[in-house]
């Protein structure tokens, strides 16, 4: 048995074959706290060594120790008390409530669950306490040691916007937001959009996601009556979501009786957040600010803070709300994947995942500890 | 000599051999009004068959007979009074002043004169009378007969929002506008953005884009106070700029406690300019409602009304302003060479090109009459 | 009832909402001898209305006259005697047979029945007489004039390589070939190719391509031994495919010790062919040499002869097989649904349909002979 | 002074605002053996910070330590004698004899030099000992150990051709080659190719490459005579050039009557060069035999071996040659500024840039040392 891993936390990838699933995949390979003990698939791709079920689509090779992996049914019983959930849409719902109630810890990457009222919504710099939502959670289980639950990843634009917001939302208050996306193509999964669909072109609808941002914003921010408008576009682009926001704050900065850009650049830039010191898929940043006058840009941004951070640009007046920018968040890492790695990063080093994941925790702690 | 083309009025392409100068080409090679008489170029080009200066990027062939054309410099003594402007930003001011005070009547699409108090700023089927400010200009020439005139047609952006905007602010009146651009490539001209920066990426930034917008928009509907903020996204699309556009209307048609979309609706599919009526090169309807769920998209609605309609869609609720919608121009055609040739077209029609454009105006009004 | 329908060929396509269904609907909107009777569809779209059933993809709005068309099941039994399959690779097979044994004319876009040795594969301008084969087929049916028949179009990369290769062959005669084809998306039908899969990138590799190409080409050009390789490659283009071709001609031709590149221009650009002169759908040259020095491209040249030429260039010396040049054709109109009209032109110019079809083969007539 | 950069040797990039000079930007900011000392650039940019005359366009961030250099002209007295050259192909000519002529050593990524009898053009796994072709160049200097000269690094594709041949080359001998290549955007540079011409398209031409790589390839295989045809097309992809080819082998490895596609695929895998063991920038493997049915692709296999391995696959029988497979090199990395640095780390490793580099050979003699 190899020893360097046995003091890891083993853990599974529900949907493994999946465009998310893949990153989950490739994001665990080199996870200093996780590694990977299963992964499901549909009943199409149980049976087979992951190398054959999987359609890899990663700039990075295939793993590996995944490669190996025989591909297992998304059902109870899985060799891993905590698994990560890249499910679609459709099916995610029941299956990740069955997994639940047989004791696992669900970190969800799909929608089916984040406007559930118990169900804890998180972007870990921002609201890391809402965690302790899943304490009201009534999966069976004997105890809180060895109950399941499940916590949940917001929606790749939700994500980038809320991560944008919230410096803003802390310094100045918020009052109304406008955003209009441009969505890359990897946010639709595979096969996702034809490429019929998206080469010389543009469209300028994505099913159900100028409804989720708004509805999620108000969830994760805690401010459910705040006035949001969302316009999404899908673009020929790989990955990257780009974030045209206006906002109207409480308290404008001004200075000369003009808007103070630098003032908010500086917001932007020195927003840190305590809860995610030391996690190890945490940006040094969580928002950087681009020098470049264009802005941020999918292919030239995306990868800032390996992929983890959101790069804010073009600050400046804007003469229907107050403030304009422009905000890009990867959308399969920090948007995704990364993001849910990063919220169970949360969960292990807050302890609220039990007794059972003692070990973990521990490690977890002397990590923080190491690092704080 | 041909009879036939002793019908027509000749004309001159300033700058030809550029992206929207071969859009005016090919626009020309059918027009039942106007020839090609002169197709002016830079130095490197003057001298050469039009066919060896161009670099054409058009998916019509070549036509024959501009090919042969020896392209000439950009200079006053053409031989044709109207000439079309497609010079660039940083030529066109003097170039087009020193034309239109050597008689020449300038029809441009270039921005250095948009701005100039007496200078009409035009989209046809909306503010067709402004034509008549060119009566204050001030260019050389005994009478109004021989004199010259400089009139504009707006940015390719500003055109496809004004069209859309056009139908509301008579209905119900305009308040406040938000508008974010996704412009497609050809846009930027030739040579343009490189490909480097477009592939599998967006650019947030069109130089001086997002101020032309707001001050072109108010200049055409007379509303010099009105709200208007712009944000401008450069996209990889060939053509057709898409416009995500939110707006706060005087009075919101409502209907049981709702936005009454099916009368925005009618309301953008009925309207209708007299001004254009039977004028070549304008559409049926100046803007058209898409059915598709997903939207007005490039590729796809792009060519309506042959490239002059506006095709409008995905007309919805807006959290913050109160109306959303999204329209889709296509920028080299309505949105330049298309547009200013419709505007030479309005001009020949009202017969205010002086005397000796006689002419073609009587056979303008033939034309126009045997339409009306 | 309207007079001027009532003198046109009733047809139905079979397959069509789908990808070359949708340009068969769109090039039969405005022909001058057929007109559509029915639309057949899978059972998910059977008893709806085409312009419900279909996701329209095509860049000419949806033709009014097919919108209100109730989609049928592809059976025996449709209201048209002559039928255009655009049936997936998959179904076409048994039910094009099924349609042939209950009287019907299928004039076929699919693979399955192409290399049966009684079915003509053809491309008008190139083995026009290979239409004669259907007289050899079984089908069910008292005598000629009532019997079915199939007659299929080849692969879309194999009409344009035959149609490149045919003025050669005819002049220098043919040794060995090798072609490298960069493939448009539209080639893999809808929804074919995922975005992600072709966004900055290219797929080397399209199933059973390199096997089709050499098959069909030997059999159009009556040469079962030809030596011929193929490779094949998805390239980020809508449509168009440019094929980069190498051929050892038995004789090849010179002048001052090099290639005659002038007189291997004029061959292809004096190629004409009897069999098409006055089909409607038949372009003027079938090949067309262009002369522009970056040679043909997709979004440049696709649609010369309204996408039913090919377009050559860059004739030069091979060091290896002795001649190279580049030919582009547009894979979904002269590659599919345009060239499947053309067959089906040819067809009925020929006669060779039977009696009952005897009036529109003398309206054949009658057009033939006035063009010609 | 920063005793760990003192270990280091001082090199100088030429052109370095650059696309190729900003990738050496890119990859010298972490090396091990070599530190950037000087960065030069046009009229233009001198003088300025290289964060100010830059357009930065890669996917990493400049690097802190370039940020703030001053960009200086390309002219002797430089501050190292190793530079690498990023220069055009119009200046570096004359600019690179200057700087040898003043005792620098050039590693040119140019092609101004590339073919002349006494330059080295190398790639290290393949002709390492051609860089001794040095001690025949008569530049200035009174001794070999002050002496300057030039080696290079080959075309792009060329860099692809000759990895993915040479293993071909050495076990079963070569008689012809045909290559069609799909080039990516970045190889033309910035702005190099307009995004117009790229957007849903291909261009079949690339001025100068269908020479340069038959060219080069005979001198680098030291196969003056080698037949081989080179066809070149332009894509719309970022980085990573495919190319697709066919080869003619001395003796071709069959087993059962067919072509034994095992063998060549264990040929290519097995492929090893003792004279690039412990080089910094080496890949472990200089050929990658891809396991994907779709053969390599540029998004997906660019970054095999960090850029630095060329992936092959889709091997099998070709009709015409014998054998055919597709190739892929990461054009900016392996094919530019990564193969210019792996061979100036060769050089450094052979020791043959005299005395006066003593510190570093000794350096790059221990690391060679300790991994060998």
């Amino acid at each position: 048995m190899d020893p360097r891993s046995s003091s890891k936390i083993p853990v599974a990838v529900l949907g493994a074959t999946g465009s998310v699933g893949q990153r989950f995949v490739s994001l665990l390979a080199e996870h200093p706290w996780f590694e990977i003990a299963a992964l499901t698939g549909s009943e199409r791709s149980a049976g087979r060594p992951y190398s054959e079920a999987v359609r890899w689509m990663q700039e990075d090779p295939l793993p590996p120790a995944a490669a190996g992996l025989e591909v297992v049914p998304t059902a109870p019983g899985l060799p891993a008390r905590l698994v990560f959930s890249a499910l679609g849409g459709g099916i995610a719902g029941p299956l990740e409530s069955a997994l639940a109630e047989a004791g696992h810890i669900v970190v969800s990457n799909a929608g089916s669950h984040r406007m559930d009222p118990d169900v804890p919504l998180v972007v870990p710099e921002v609201n890391p306490d809402h965690t302790a939502l899943i304490r009201s959670q009534r999966f069976a289980g004997g105890d809180a040691a060895s109950r399941g639950a499940i916590l949940t990843n917001p929606n790749c634009s939700t994500i980038g916007l809320v991560m944008a917001l919230k410096p803003l939302f802390d310094r100045f208050g918020l009052e109304r937001v406008s955003v209009v996306t441009l969505q890359a193509a990897s946010g639709a999964g595979i096969p996702g959009v034809p490429s019929m669909a998206l080469l010389d072109n543009v469209v300028p609808f994505i099913p159900g996601e100028e409804e989720k941002i708004p509805a999620e914003t108000r969830k994760i921010l805690g401010q459910p009556t705040l006035q949001l408008s969302a316009q999404a576009n899908r673009v020929p682009v790989i990955d990257g979501h780009t974030l045209c926001i206006s906002v109207e704050l409480t308290s404008m900065p001004r200075k000369d009786d003009r808007l103070d850009v630098e003032r908010l650049a500086k917001t932007f830039a020195s927003f840190r957040s305590e809860a995610v010191r030391g996690l190890p898929s945490a940006p040094v940043a969580p928002v950087v600010v681009t020098g470049r006058r264009e802005g941020p840009q999918p292919r030239l941004d995306r990868n800032r803070g390996r992929g983890m951070a959101v790069t804010v640009g073009r600050i400046r007046e804007c003469p229907v709300l107050g403030v304009r920018f422009v905000a890009l968040v990867h959308n399969t890492l920090r948007g995704a994947a990364g993001g849910a790695l990063l919220l169970a990063e949360l969960a292990v080093a807050q302890g609220i995942l039990g007794e059972d994941l003692s070990r973990p925790a521990a490690l977890a702690a002397r990590v923080v500890g190491s690092l704080g």
